[in-house]
């Protein structure tokens, strides 16, 4: 099997898995997230089979958003996270791109986030910018 | 003064503020954050002010992952966080939504992340989905 056919969520895009569907649209797929965080907590995701961000077709992106923001409406929820996670390391599980949507309802239930702020000095952000931006 | 013209990020993207700019387009601004997770911490932003996902027009929220994205290539990032927090619960301490992208190099630096994963009954969550697709 190569890696899109063995990708859970591809074959819950296609209907060979169930899902409680939300919305679904040429490129686009929402369903809730069977592991929630909160209650509401759903995930949208591009048709378009890849692991992460960077493999994912800009046209394939555009409307992911939107889609999260008509589900956030939907859920009536105050405060909640949009997340997106690329990586191991980075606390992705999946290999294929989803956008949770995650609703803070209290401290307990929901994203628990940890801020480890660093210490950088201008100088280097300016020379870090003008790298980055010469490999866009 | 209104929410808009106190707004920090406006202030950025009128150029009021410097910034260390990466990325400007009609719609979309994007620049280093300040207070870094980790090198090479970046926010995109629409111009449109909103504070939250719910309150930007869907044609404001199209690029944001495209441009995330590319950034994202720039960075030569290999674990990476995109973040987009709504509410003071949320984590969002500017009132202008913005997107983070935030390399996540190693354990110690980038976004921390706690998953309080909640149970849920699968009868609650149809019933859920159900309700949630009626709203959207």
């Amino acid at each position: 099997m190569n890696r899109m056919s063995s990708c859970i969520f591809c074959k819950i895009i296609k209907g060979d898995i169930p899902s409680f569907k939300l919305f679904e649209s040429d490129k686009t797929f929402a369903f809730l997230d069977i592991n929630p965080l909160s209650k509401g907590h759903a995930l949208v995701i591009p048709k378009h089979h890849g692991e992460k961000l960077a493999d994912i077709p800009d046209d394939s992106l555009t409307e992911l958003l939107p889609v999260a923001k008509k589900i956030a409406i939907a859920l009536g929820a105050t405060n909640y996270n949009i997340l997106q996670n690329n990586g191991r390391l980075a606390h992705q599980e999946v290999d294929h791109v989803h956008v949770h949507i995650i609703p803070k309802p209290n401290e307990a239930e929901g994203l628990g986030v940890k801020w480890p702020q660093q210490k950088i000095d201008m100088g280097e952000l300016k020379a870090l910018a003008e790298e980055i931006k010469s490999k866009m």
